[in-house]
């Protein structure tokens, strides 16, 4: 990376051209990410971190809404205690980083920095829960972790990321499958509702669940290019680490019971969705409920009289109530134009000595580049209501994209057919075995992306082995 | 640690009996941390995590409000990275962590995981920073560090914390001084004024300065054994780091000049502090401004007809202006009591029968132990106004002890005797010379805790070898 002028906004790669490149482009260019030191590792820049921020500070007030208290766990796990869950270890034993030395000396035991921290809690819980008057134990830390992953890419899948990672301890088993449910639909609650972000919400099948849960449920989303990304998951873990890390707790009855858990977690990766799901070829586009810029003042020929003024008293104005800078440097309009178009805020207001003249302001919606002339007494009115109409137009369009490029197959032929088309989600019916599973992935590269719960009966037959089908599954290529 | 009732709260050690152990009952009866299971590493618990969230959320806004943005480096450093900074990597290498390898391979390079992130920082500002107009830059992170310590106590020396470190680079000395002010400033701020922990400011020795640094500058409190605790460091790195990265910038005179750099930190340890300097035999007391819960309602005789329901109405009307909760359990309130007291929150609100037939309330505050009955239309304005005299009565409170525990001495055997006999700060005057820092540290083990700005001419000779003193200085036993 040669040092260059600052002030000048490179064009990103069109995604009709090169979606990878675009998208390396536009994590680049909107300033979210640079490449860490190490391999594979990210350095979330301010404004990268400024709207994860917003994004954390949503889930995290929706976590404590519906009662869980945040904790913080140690990042190093004895070698020993991961093992210690049979499943758990198989699954990330492969991808994990070992910490050998501590200062000059090498370690009587070799500690793994935490890819997820399950057998953590299940220790804790083991010392901490006794009674049925301890539960349910409603824990979420947010942190880093650690996954040694061959092929990175910024926040989609990278050394090191951020998350959250909630785990809670149940009396029973109908209490814990309730907590996996709720707490997908916070997850499914934010994306939509913040994010503009449609996901599909169902469960995984065996293969593609957690190590070590009895079940996981997902939320799916579709990006620009036709490829799903796991946006969110919710496992109900059972009994399984309570057996194996002897959490019981004595019930009402005086007896002994194992707890039931679960475990959910959104992660940085919700980035690369947002900026999928959004994005154009001027750049990012940041749905308004979680941009930390909702509006930019740009004012025009501010050289002249009054202009500088008037701007700044509109900012003051305007702080009131929504998110709004101003950018007074001695870049041209039209470099601040690209800027903020690259970095996807909102709504830019433009004010030139005309517009102070008339009374007026202009507002150009990022999203679709419509210009609207606004007088200054209505303004205040107007620049939420627009900020609102953006939202929503975000969420609509990524909703009308995933409608169109879902399409319903009922044969092998046909759902190669359509992935190599125009890629998307594909509606199969599947017969629930898992050859057939992995079949359609080496023939297709599509995986199972969530057996919905929203279930239709799209055919009677299995589209892969053509057998009786048990349930209908989302197919896609995914991150 | 076996299971036990946990609706029993066991006695702390008095403090006069053995302040070590008094230390560690209350971290643990107040519920704020368990032990890791690796050795020397915490569990931050869920009430430790409340009141930590509240300092880091002030800290955070300060740090907004002075213009700083956050962000996220990755938390691997290459040895060779760390290796770059002559000074840095003498003071940390003894106390890192290694990560040798990932899955199953070895790594070409060992990583560190961090204990500080001067490095990484540095080597992206030198590929980030082109042109006066980039400065200052002006970044904080939250995160976790490691240092490999040989001896740990929960919060004030562990392997694994958590802090901010903020990193700034400026186009000249004078401002890279005014920042590294300014940063000290505000953690003055937030420990006096929310912390109520009254602080010494000044700067470290040569011998105490951060590796890498110019100097450094530090807040100092004391704490009840009289022993002090360094509750915050900004550092004035001048351009140490920007030669060893080549972090350069264009001035205005499009000459190639090297970048004037700050850092500053605090950590989880003034959780130490804060337990330290307010605790008493009861357990913990946390000043109301960052206090999960300000008020505590305990229901007396709550079985009684309508108790329980005017406790609620009391709480939701009280929730609007304080962060008030109940406690309906089926606890005897005795132990409700007791439990809240050793969490120390800072006001029990007590309504039984006969307060409702009397429209009252009782309230005792955990500082003093005093009682009040407060008529029910008076208490909105009554608890607030209530809860800053416990804020004030606790700094002041602090600040007393401190200044009682300050002795100021011109001799050695002085300096001796009243370290032995009461410790606390001890004012003595100092020839500059690192030889004389030794011998006071070998001799008494207190260390130099600070040359504070505010300075007194208590002598004229340095209280070690007597020569000609240069400066006063505070020195103490510390943590």
């Amino acid at each position: 990376m040669g040092k260059k002028n600052k002030n000048f906004v490179e064009k990103v790669t069109a995604m009709e051209d090169d979606f990878a490149q675009w998208y390396t482009d536009v994590v680049k260019q909107a300033e979210l990410v640079d490449y860490g030191a190490v391999r594979g590792t990210m350095i979330i820049k301010p404004y990268g971190y400024a709207i994860w921020e917003n994004i954390r500070d949503e889930f995290d007030r929706q976590f404590k809404e519906t009662g869980h208290t945040n904790v913080y766990f140690p990042m190093f796990i004895p070698e020993s205690m991961l093992q210690k869950e049979k499943d758990h270890i198989e699954g990330f034993a492969p991808e994990v980083a070992w910490v050998t030395h501590g200062g000059d000396e090498e370690l009587e035991e070799r500690l793994v920095v935490r890819p997820t921290s399950e057998v953590l809690f299940g220790d804790y819980y083991s010392k901490n829960i006794h009674s049925y008057r301890d539960l349910p134990m409603l824990y979420n830390q947010w942190a880093n972790v650690v996954r040694w992953e061959k092929t990175t890419r910024p926040f989609l899948r990278s050394l090191e990321f951020l998350w959250q990672e909630g785990h809670t301890c149940h009396a029973t088993q109908e209490e814990a499958e309730a907590e996996t449910s709720q707490m997908l639909n916070v997850y499914a609650d934010v994306c939509e509702n913040y994010l503009a972000i449609p996901v599909l919400k169902g469960k995984k099948t065996e293969k593609e669940k957690f190590a070590g849960a009895e079940y996981t449920l997902t939320i799916e989303s579709l990006m620009h290019d036709g490829r799903a990304l796991q946006s969110g998951t919710s496992h109900y873990l059972g009994t399984g680490f309570a057996e194996a890390f002897d959490i019981k707790y004595l019930d009402k009855e005086g007896k002994q019971q194992l707890v039931h858990q679960t475990s959910w977690g959104v992660s940085t990766r919700i980035m690369g969705a947002l900026i999928m799901v959004h994005g154009d070829n001027r750049g990012l586009v940041v749905p308004p409920r979680v941009a930390p810029t909702q509006a930019m003042i740009v004012p025009i020929a501010q050289h002249k009289e009054g202009v500088l003024d008037k701007a700044y008293d509109l900012r003051d104005r305007l702080k009131e109530i929504v998110r709004v800078d101003i950018d007074a440097s001695d870049k041209m309009p039209g470099w601040k134009f690209n800027e903020y178009e690259m970095k996807g805020i909102p709504v830019r207001i433009e004010m030139g000595p005309k517009d102070i003249e008339k009374e007026q302001v202009v507002l150009v919606r990022r999203d679709t580049g419509e210009k609207e002339f606004v007088s200054l007494q209505e303004l205040e009115g107007r620049l939420p209501a627009l900020l609102e109409e953006i939202q929503q137009n975000l969420y609509n369009k990524a909703l009308a994209h995933r409608t169109e490029m879902t399409t319903t197959v009922t044969t092998m032929s046909e759902l190669k057919q359509s992935l190599e088309d125009k890629g998307g989600f594909m509606k199969a019916m599947w017969c629930g075995e898992l050859a057939c599973e992995e079949q359609i992935r080496e023939e297709t590269t599509a995986t199972s992306r969530c057996i919905p719960f929203e279930q239709e009966k799209v055919s009677d037959k299995c589209v892969c082995c053509g057998k009786e089908a048990k349930e209908m599954v989302y197919w896609a290529k995914a991150y």
